[in-house]
């Protein structure tokens, strides 16, 4: 038996039995559900799987049987309206394509269920509005699933920031990029996407930089660039490079592609030193390095912190708001907020001057801080 | 939904159905069963948690519930025989302090189940030839939970050896150090760890190396030192240094230390480079950077590798040898080599001189090579 | 006798006797003469100190004992016309405050000598035009001391982009940013300085951008600002932060400012990978890193590249096109080209518009490459 | 004029005037000479280049007119005895093949010139008993190379020893390897070399060993291995792997290989983190990095110093002693002491067991510390 590696663990996390935590139906079973989302569902302290929604019931079925789920758990877009007769279900986490949300996230509410909706929360503002006002209707709680406000390295930079810990900080430089290739894919298009590199990496650049600095811009500037024949970019764009104004004269240069190699960072400078996180948005593998002098030395440090799932994470938190009926952190109006600041973005680009964004106040929208292990 | 990160990602796992995979029994609910095992059964694609047993009811029930499992799968020291008329269990996965292993293994044989073992196998030589017998006698597989040997950096650094990406290794820099604070620990207790940093840390440098190198040691030289006056030394060692020589000339240097702050890496040096792998045998976190020339350009190169779970990895090598009948990758063979180099380091230390390890050649015990996502 | 760390070496240095080295006149004896360019002269292969020009006679005296200069060769800015007499001079280096550099530079023309004068070459556009017309006139070589064109890290990255090493660029993140502390430093004097941290530092970033792509951008997008009541920032901005568009779609996101803790990078993101250079504008330090996919491994790779003294290296380049009557890598149009960047970069923060930058192709203006050792 | 980059640099260096620095009379024109010990004296503050002794006249005649020295004060080694005839020449540095370190430091000394021996010292410890002798009675001082003890990285690495910074030191791994392939290289004859990688590059963690630690050795256990048929070993050894043990406990494990992959570091392990230097034995660009715990954060720093030029520093160091009449931090008993190890490490790798070494004080030999800018 081996007993070392403990010394700094988390204290020993306490699963409820599984017929106490919530129920969770997954609807729509690509790539991100089977990876991410159901295992991490099989080791979430709060939350299990009960149900699944998918449009292959070839698919479907083989899930199933992995994860144990029988066949009455189990709906298809025809039938999603059953699921308001299924008790066991109470949260329904819409992991569609972008164009779908709304239609998806209107049907729950009117089944009675919470809502988990993956980002971007739609394709447009109006759309966001539509779904947080149908959630208000039906009293049922919607939670965006901003997975990086729920991770540890980013709410540690967050928590420097608020404590300044480096002092204050003047300008954030933050990319989101990757690499795609599959011209079939609906991410290309636009009817089921909204947009291109910005809505589904560069959103990361803008919400986090949003989380960290508990600010919202109140102007930004963009530009937009498709490489010309690429058939990957008939529909939707390539790269958005945007500056941000923040009230507080702070600057944030953003960059987004999808046709560049892997890059999820951003750096945060601050009048005594700097934060940088690498694989910011990734699933895992988050590593932040800060700087500061000390005399005459200059320190560069590599700040260790056990990492989480995040997907488990903010699951857990949503049931924990259900369980005791508070405020999800990033409810429906944070994701709005980002459409409309997207929106902002891509009228820049097209005018080709800067745009500026109504006042807002996240602290009236968010709940209480979610405690993260 | 979020399409990206896809890209470099394993195939998509396909679990059994939980009815199809094997079922394990876990004796003893320490640290590591709790914090590590349990969590890894829950995401296992050819394992399942069926079984309880612990010397304290109290956490049992509290374990129980929030794993689902039912009280007549929960077992004592008292009921452990009882273990044989459980068809849901298949295998019995020992956690329990190092001088109890070799009771338990024996009665779990004799159980008629399959046997997975934590490291160190046992005290002495001695014991572990008992196992090994009981275990051939009963006619089921022994392995021993060497974790490293299915964790994938590690897996990849042998790879570059056994290619000789790097040319020839000449070398070899290992160390595995904590720091131990609690006297009460059963890991002071001679009598119930068998020995002290060596068998319980220093054994990954030992076994590693051996792992890496596909060699077995031919000759060992060690020094041994305990802080004078520090209770935790009273029956077991702090600190052993000790230099393997290998058949083909290559040198490993390793040393361990019970009052030393987290240090868990190794390198090896090779005639046309170096791999370097910090955090080499902790649960997660490992760094693979290697070095080599081009041209006047000293290049170093940090390899990406995906993290699996070790723990999950070696339950379900250990499900799989069974469904097909194969013998382990690491079996109790496995486990008995290393106490008889852990022995010579001992009597290297007590005589000051070199000991001899006599010949040995592991492609005799161990099954074929895991495969690993 | 030690042999090692031979085999990566550049092959032996083989300065010119010091009677063939050209001679500099050095004018101005501020930090960057006392610390930088004086030591750089005394390991210069073609160049050597051979006299100085300062206003403070004491320091001169100082330092012309210290390096040796007999006191017929110390000049004051009232003597500086005589340098003209003074046959061992070859070269006038100018590292006055900016706001002095067209006058020098001229008065060093008409004294019939070859000018090197640092950066920022002058405080206007029109400036830079006078000078370049003073030294065609006086049939003078005139080169701007763009040091970071003569660093081999810098280089390197270049020559990565040009083969295409990572694929096509797509944008880039460039910040130079340092904390200021000195009210009254002449950097804070609109009329001395010419501007704030744009000028100054921010330079760093517009230059080697325009270097490393060997393209000019074709329009500037810039916000700019100062921390109300901080009183360095009276007469002189402290952040600028904006976008260049460049031909062929790559952005650069480029940051600079005068109260951040030291931060000296820029990152080129490409299609199959990216290339950061930390410290890339530092006297030394330059760290270069790239990554890029090999099958399902992430590589990065730290590349190490032996630094050299890159003032020696741009003096000695200066001494070689002089030696051999070509022209200089970096002449007077590469400045004016800065320049005339760095008033529309001003310009669009003042308009809050984008500001279009007229064509240019440096191949016209630039001498052939240097060889850098 | 740029500014920055200031405000971390160390005060202005203010060299001696030329005339007062004291005269170097270098002795071998090889690699180490020409690469780095020439350029070095270039820039140092209190020492200059003054005399050449060489054997090749053609090659003398090509670096006397590169560094202006005039045919009187070039020497062969038939002249040499001539030095004493030259008052310039105060100091005469012998960087020769260690066989031949004793016949010319006892000449120099003769000669009434102060001695600075290249490292290792000699061949053996006779030899280096021997010259002690002969500098003390011809009244001159004599220091050994040992460019390490005046280098900012490894000196900040002994302070925080010294200061207790990471708690107590239990074991340090340190290793000098490097690739070789010069058959014809004297440092492959063992009458020239005295031995191979051991007293060429493993002394280097031998003596910073002792150098951090302030301690020394005891015991050593040591194996030795050559590639069997590779000429380059035919009279000289390819690895030494040795381990030392120290009064207090400390063990440490040093390796070094003729026929590996560059690779000069070292880590020390201590109660409560660690410190590890890379490329801590090399020209330059050495990186520290120390690691420890702060709550469940574990912090890794990389602690930035600024780079001083070794053979700049040694060399002024030395001048120094000789204008304030101080004995040098590096006299000739540090160079014996090393020898004295060394002579035991061989003796214990031939008889197969560990070997005494008689105790020892370095406090009774060096001098005070020396201050390094």
């Amino acid at each position: 038996m081996e007993v070392g590696h403990c010394q700094k663990s988390a204290p020993t996390p306490t699963p409820l039995p599984p017929d106490k935590r919530l129920g969770y139906a997954v609807v729509g079973l690509g790539h991100l559900a089977l990876e991410e989302v159901l295992p991490a569902l099989s080791n979430c302290k709060k939350s299990r799987l009960v149900a699944l929604v998918s449009g292959s019931p070839e698919k479907m079925k083989k899930v199933a049987l992995q994860y144990g789920i029988s066949s009455e758990n189990c709906y298809t877009y025809q039938t999603f309206d059953q699921l308001k007769n299924n008790a066991s279900v109470n949260i329904i986490y819409i992991i569609l394509p972008n164009g779908l949300h709304k239609e998806y996230v209107i049907k729950g509410a009117k089944a009675g269920k919470h809502i988990l909706c993956e980002k971007p929360m739609a394709n447009t503002v109006e759309e966001c509005r539509e779904m947080i006002a149908a959630c208000k209707q039906a009293q049922v709680k919607l939670m965006v699933a901003y997975r990086i406000q729920f991770q540890p390295h980013n709410r540690k930079l967050r928590e420097y920031i608020q404590q300044k810990t480096f002092g204050i900080p003047k300008y954030i430089e933050a990319c989101n990029a990757q690499s795609t290739a599959n011209v079939n894919h609906w991410r290309h298009n636009k009817a089921l996407a909204g947009g291109g590199a910005l809505p589904d990496i560069g959103l990361y650049c803008l919400n986090t930089t949003r989380f960290i600095l508990d600010m919202e811009p109140t102007e930004v500037f963009a530009y937009q660039y498709s490489t010309p024949g690429n058939p990957l970019f008939k529909e939707v764009e390539e790269l958005v490079s945007w500056q941000m104004r923040f009230p507080s004269g702070i600057i944030a240069n953003c960059a987004t592609d999808y046709d560049v190699h892997e890059s999820r960072r951003y750096r945060v400078n601050c009048q005594k030193g700097w934060m940088n996180l690498d694989k910011a948005y990734a699933y895992k593998g988050q590593k932040l390095t800060t700087a500061r002098a000390e005399g005459t030395l200059e320190l560069q440090q590599e700040v260790e912190i056990a990492e989480n799932n995040q997907f488990g994470a903010e699951m857990d938190h949503f049931s924990d708001c259900i369980l005791n009926n508070r405020r999800p952190f990033t409810p429906g109006e944070e994701g709005l907020q980002d459409h409309i600041i997207m929106e902002a973005i891509y009228l820049s680009a097209k005018l080709g001057k800067p745009v500026q964004i109504p006042p807002a106040d996240a602290a009236k929208w968010r709940g209480p801080e979610p405690k993260i292990s």
